[in-house]
């Protein structure tokens, strides 16, 4: 048996579904969400996210952080394409359900959804294998979507926040270790919090954005490949907090926020000439960090400079933890 | 531990996720699909269904009719909105796949998406347990969407096609005794035909429409629940197959007929005077069959006229086949 990867399924079905039938496909697939027209100023952005017990979250966490996770995790999404989110459906499957686990699901869901303005607008409720699958959908003013495939050589690359605390909070329960140094590394793994407010400024200067999901180094590189473009990031500037450095040497930390996932922090490029006023208007509206931590190359590259010499890969980084 | 039903889980996340963030939002849970106000012209029509190994199909079919059954019901879902679908999602949950059992998958998929003019625009593949997601948006001019909650005192109560088969073809399946005369209830069962084109002749002139998913009879109540109204069937007149009285005895071939799910046909409501300017329109492009099967009355009852004396429920047909 032939096993296949995510990219050649999604290729595979890019390749046969047409996308010819109806030219008001803005953004198909290959972005953090797709992009419609369907409004004279307004296009649709739809994201879809499914998350599932072993792969996306270990067994046996509280239903809260689930309920929270799987509307976070496209909120996330729309917030990289600067769109505003509206609606959601929801896929909700489990095997069987009691009515505490069933309220504290809810609860985790919805203080989300009325946090952020969404609405649930239906989906479909199954006795089956535990997995949940949200679909959001939200709103942009036309053309003014940010993609992937947009970053431009000389522009500042920045991120949100800090790198590395989820992948550390998940190992830390998977491996039973909680005490009370790990709580804010678990709460940032069990509640990550969608940067919609962070990215309605952003998205107002931003050349490219994505959410780091699958770990800052891999999905700078997904914004690399879409813009045909290299990156050079300074480790040194890396946001790492407080409560990683605690846990570890300086050097596992940098890993993590390099290759550790479920971060949902937003990685995108500025232009160089809009840092100032960039900067200005952010912080009026947040107080959530932002970091430069490198710039976009011409060459199809990603250096990491460690204090002017190469970062050295090791073998550990590519568990991807 | 107390089990909660799927209505119960409905209304929880209904209760607590509320829906008056936004004001358009025409038509929220309780309908085949979502109704959003997002153009001055034409309304956001957006379904979500899930199909999964061991609840919606049996272990073992083939991957072609996988692909097309989990677009197939939200085609059907859409043509019961009396809209025109446009974009699907679709989140591809499977442990293992091989190459051959993706390129069917896809084959099914796309054939049916193609055929519809439907272009898949995003989703989400998971290394995780065998769930298939769909969320599919489409479009219907302004006011114009054909609602479950909108039937009429004395409309006519129509279907289209046959009811019964795919129950029965699913019977087939799971006892393993297919046969040469069994081939046309398998092949409703495993590729059923989301009726678009005929929806969209049928929404010109109906007052309220579903699609049958959950058998006739559970179907229907939940149209004159949604309209507050009642419904007299004739069982004489219900459209049974050939093939299916071949295979019993007509007493159980109408138990199918009321109570079998998965014919994704449509039950639609006709108000008396467009009856003949309806069929008349409806012949020149359409050759599936229509059948007017009873009528919708006051009362909130729904009685089963057998030749003027009421059937007999059958302790069988509560099993929902």
């Amino acid at each position: 048996m032939t096993s296949v990867s995510e990219i050649e399924i999604i290729d595979a079905l890019k390749l046969k579904t047409f996308d010819n039938h109806y030219q008001n496909i803005i953004q198909g697939i290959g972005d953090d969400g797709a992009i419609t027209s369907i409004n004279p100023d307004y296009h649709l952005v739809t994201t879809t996210d499914a998350i599932s017990e072993g792969v996306h979250y270990p067994k046996g966490i509280e239903a809260k952080a689930i309920g929270h996770r799987c509307l976070a995790v496209n909120l996330s999404d729309m917030a990289a394409m600067g769109a505003k989110p509206l609606w959601a459906s929801l896929v909700f499957s489990r095997p069987s359900i009691d009515q505490m686990w069933l309220e504290q699901f809810i609860s985790g869901f919805s203080e989300l959804a009325n946090k952020h303005h969404v609405t649930l607008i239906g989906g479909d409720t199954i006795s089956g294998p535990e997995l949940f699958s949200v679909t959001l959908q939200g709103i942009v003013p036309k053309n003014k979507s940010i993609r992937r495939s947009t970053a431009k050589n000389g522009d500042l690359v920045y991120v949100t926040g800090f790198l590395g605390n989820a992948s550390q909070g998940l190992k830390i329960i998977q491996e039973d270790k909680k005490n009370s140094s790990s709580e804010k590394l678990i709460e940032d793994f069990l509640y990550p919090n969608p940067r919609l407010k962070e990215s309605s400024v952003i998205s107002r200067f931003a050349t490219s954005m994505i959410d780091i999901s699958d770990g800052f180094y891999s999905d700078l590189q997904k914004v690399m490949k879409a813009s045909n473009v290299g990156a050079e990031i300074k480790i040194s500037d890396l946001p790492i907090s407080e409560s990683l450095l605690k846990k570890m040497p300086r050097v596992d930390a940098v890993n993590a926020a390099l290759f550790g996932g479920d971060d949902y922090e937003l990685c995108f490029t500025i232009p160089r000439e809009f840092k100032k006023d960039f900067h200005e208007d952010y912080q009026l509206t947040n107080s959530t960090c932002i970091t430069c931590v490198g710039e976009i190359k011409q060459k199809n590259l990603l250096l990491l400079d460690d204090n002017n010499k190469e970062f050295k890969l090791s073998g550990r980084a590519f568990e991807h933890f």
